[in-house]
C-alpha cells in the first residue's frame, strides 16, 4: 500500500521526515523555502525523483506565497527561488529538470495575469508529482520482466517509495516482482555513511512482505561468492549521454563485483535522470559531503579525533558494466549513446 | 613508540581492552580462563597474532592456577583449557597454532617434574610473545621494499600494533615506511561492522605520524577512479596452501576492486598463519556473528526490528588475486602452492 513521500497540502508541503525512519514515521509541513532547501539538505526527503518533486513543489510555494504585483517582481522573485533550491545538492539531474520545467513555465507566460500564471505553474507542479506516480509504476511493469521466480537479488541504498513520489524506481520492479508472486529474496546493503539501506529500503520491504537480508557493504563480496546472487538492482541520481551512471557511494563497487562475479546489473530510472549535455560521467558533478558523516554515527563517535576524510556523496559507474537501463519508455541496452538518444 | 597489546605480567593477563578504542586507552588484568574467553568472543582482544598470544597466555594461566598433584591430571585440565580456549573463536589459524605449540610441550613432557613442566610452559608463551615482535619488525623490513616514496595505501580493519603483540602485520609495513620517510598516505577502510579500521587503525596510524584519511568501505572504488591508490596492504586470519587467504569481511571485496584498478594488492602474516592442512580456501572455518553488530552501532539502533542478517566475520580472497604475500621468511609470489611449501 504506497503512502506519499511528498506532496502538496493546503498550501504547504507535506513529506515524511526520513532522518526519523525506521524508528518514527512523521509527517512535517513546510511552508517557507529556507525550511525546504534544509530538508534537502539533510536528507530529510532524498532520492533523485523525490527531491525533483521537492523543487517543482518549492517553486510552486514561491508562486503561492509570492506579494508581487507585476510578472517582471514576479519573475525576478522566482528565479531566484529557483536558484536557491538549486544549490541545495548538486548531482541528482532530477532536481534541475523539475526546476527547469517550472522555469520554463514561469517564462513561457509572461503576457498572461499572474494569478493565471500562479495557477499554471500549480497545474505543473503536481504534473511533475502525478507524472512521477505513473513512470514509476510503467518501470516496474517494464523492470519486472528481468526478474525470474527465486531469484536473489541485491540492491543499494534507497531507490524505493521513499525516494520518489510513493512508489520507487528499482523496489518499485521488485514491489512489481512480489505482485506477481516471484518468491524474491532482496539482499540490502546497509549504505554507510547515512544508512539508507538498513533504515529506509529494509522497512519498505518488509512493509511490502519481501524476504529481506541486511548486509554491510563490504559483505557484498562474500555473498556473491558464497551465496549467491542472480541480479543487483540499483537507483540512479544522473545518467550522461553515454550511459554513464552517477548513483549513491558503493554503486560503482558493486558493478565491479557484479562483473567479476557475471552477475547482471540494472539501474532503474526514470528520463527525467538522464543529462544529455554531458558525454560521459566524469562531468556530473559530485557532492562531498561533511566529515562527521563518517566519524560516527548519530552522535555516536566512532573515530579518533582530528581524522581527515573523503566522503563522496555518490561514485560514477561506467557504462560499461552496466547491463541495462530500465526506463518508462523502455529497457536501454548497449550501446548506451545510440539508444539513449533513441528512446528519449 | 610501540605499546605492549597483551602481556604476562604478575600472574595475570594485561591487555588493552580495544572495544574502548579510540575514546579511551585502558588496559585490564585478567586472571581467570573464563575471562579470557569472552574477553577473546568479544573482541577486546582481537587480531589473528594477538589471538595467538592470548591462547599461549591462557594456557599458562592454567598451568599457573592449577592444583593438579600429578602429571595426570594436570594433562587432563590442560588440555580441557586448550579445547575450551579454542572454542573462542573459529577462523584465526594462530589461536590453533598457539594453542598446539603449549599442547606439544604438554605432551612431550610426562616424565619431569610438575614444577619444571610449569617452567616449560612459561618459557613457551614468553617465546611466542617474543617471537611475535620479532617476526612483525622482520616482516616490515622486508614489506616496506615493497613501497616507493609517496605511495598512496589503503588498508583494511586492523593489521596493527593491536592485531599482535606490539607492532603489527600490515601496519608495521607502513610504519617502517614511515621511518624510512617515505610520505606515503594510507586511506582506512572504517570496516564495519565493528568498525576496526576507523576505531583502532586510524588511531595507530595518527599516533605514528603517518597521513591518515577514513573511508566507508563503499568508498574504495570511487577512491580508486578518483584519486587513486597505488597499492593495497592488509593481514591474514588463515592463509591455505594454495595460497587462498580469510581475512577481514571485506577485503574479497578489495582484492576485487584492486584487480579491476590494477592495483597490486599484498597480504602481510606470519608464518603462524598458514594452514597447511587446508588444500584452498573453501575449507577455512568463517565465523558468523551476532545480528545486533550489524543492526545497529553501540546500542544505537539503526535498521527496522526482526530484520534478518548476514554477518560473516570475514572472507576468502581467492589466492589468484593476491600479488604477493610478506612473510617473515620471505616475499612469497605465485605459484603459491610451491611457493609455500618451499618456504614454510
Amino acid at each position: 500500500m504506497p503512502v506519499p513521500t511528498i506532496e502538496w497540502k493546503s498550501g504547504k508541503i507535506k513529506l515524511v521526515d526520513q532522518t526519523l525512519l525506521p524508528g518514527r514515521f512523521k509527517y512535517i509541513y513546510l511552508k517557507d523555502l529556507k525550511s525546504l532547501w534544509h530538508a534537502i539538505k539533510t536528507l530529510k526527503v532524498r532520492g533523485a525523483p523525490a527531491i525533483g518533486i521537492a523543487g517543482a513543489l518549492g517553486v510552486l510555494l514561491a508562486s503561492e506565497k509570492s506579494g508581487a504585483k507585476n510578472y517582471k517582481a514576479f519573475k525576478r522573485e522566482l528565479l531566484r527561488s529557483i536558484r536557491y533550491l538549486a544549490s541545495s545538492r548538486p548531482t541528482a539531474r532530477n532536481l534541475f529538470w523539475a526546476l527547469e520545467r517550472m522555469e520554463t513555465v514561469l517564462l513561457d507566460n509572461d503576457s498572461i495575469s499572474l494569478k493565471e500564471l500562479k495557477m499554471q505553474l500549480k497545474r505543473e507542479a503536481f504534473s511533475v508529482v502525478k507524472e512521477d506516480k505513473l513512470i514509476c509504476r510503467r518501470m516496474a511493469k517494464r523492470g519486472v520482466s528481468l526478474i525470474k521466480k527465486g531469484d536473489r537479488i541485491l540492491t543499494h541504498c534507497n531507490a524505493g517509495g521513499l525516494a520518489t513520489a510513493d512508489y520507487g524506481t528499482a523496489l518499485g520492479v521488485l514491489f512489481e516482482a512480489r505482485k506477481e508472486r516471484k518468491g524474491i529474496t532482496v539482499y540490502v546493503d546497509e549504505t554507510r555513511p547515512l544508512l539508507q539501506g538498513a533504515r529506509l529500503t529494509s522497512w519498505e520491504l518488509k512493509r511490502n512482505g519481501i524476504k529481506t537480508i541486511l548486509i554491510c557493504d563490504n559483505m557484498a563480496a562474500s555473498l556473491m561468492q558464497k551465496r549467491g546472487i542472480d541480479k543487483i538492482f540499483v537507483g540512479a541520481d544522473r545518467i550522461a549521454r553515454n550511459g554513464d551512471t552517477a548513483n549513491k557511494i558503493g554503486t560503482y563497487n558493486l558493478a565491479v563485483l557484479a562483473r567479476h562475479h557475471n552477475i547482471p546489473f540494472y539501474v532503474v530510472a526514470p528520463a527525467s535522470t538522464f543529462d544529455l549535455s554531458l558525454s560521459n560521467g566524469k562531468a556530473i558533478p559530485i557532492e562531498e559531503r561533511a566529515a562527521d558523516e563518517v566519524l560516527g554515527f548519530r552522535g555516536v563517535r566512532t573515530a579518533p579525533s582530528g581524522i581527515e576524510v573523503y566522503n563522496p556523496a555518490f561514485d560514477v559507474t561506467p557504462y560499461d558494466l552496466i547491463s541495462a537501463i530500465v526506463t518508462e519508455k523502455g529497457i536501454l541496452k548497449k550501446p548506451y549513446a545510440k539508444n539513449i538518444k533513441r528512446i528519449l
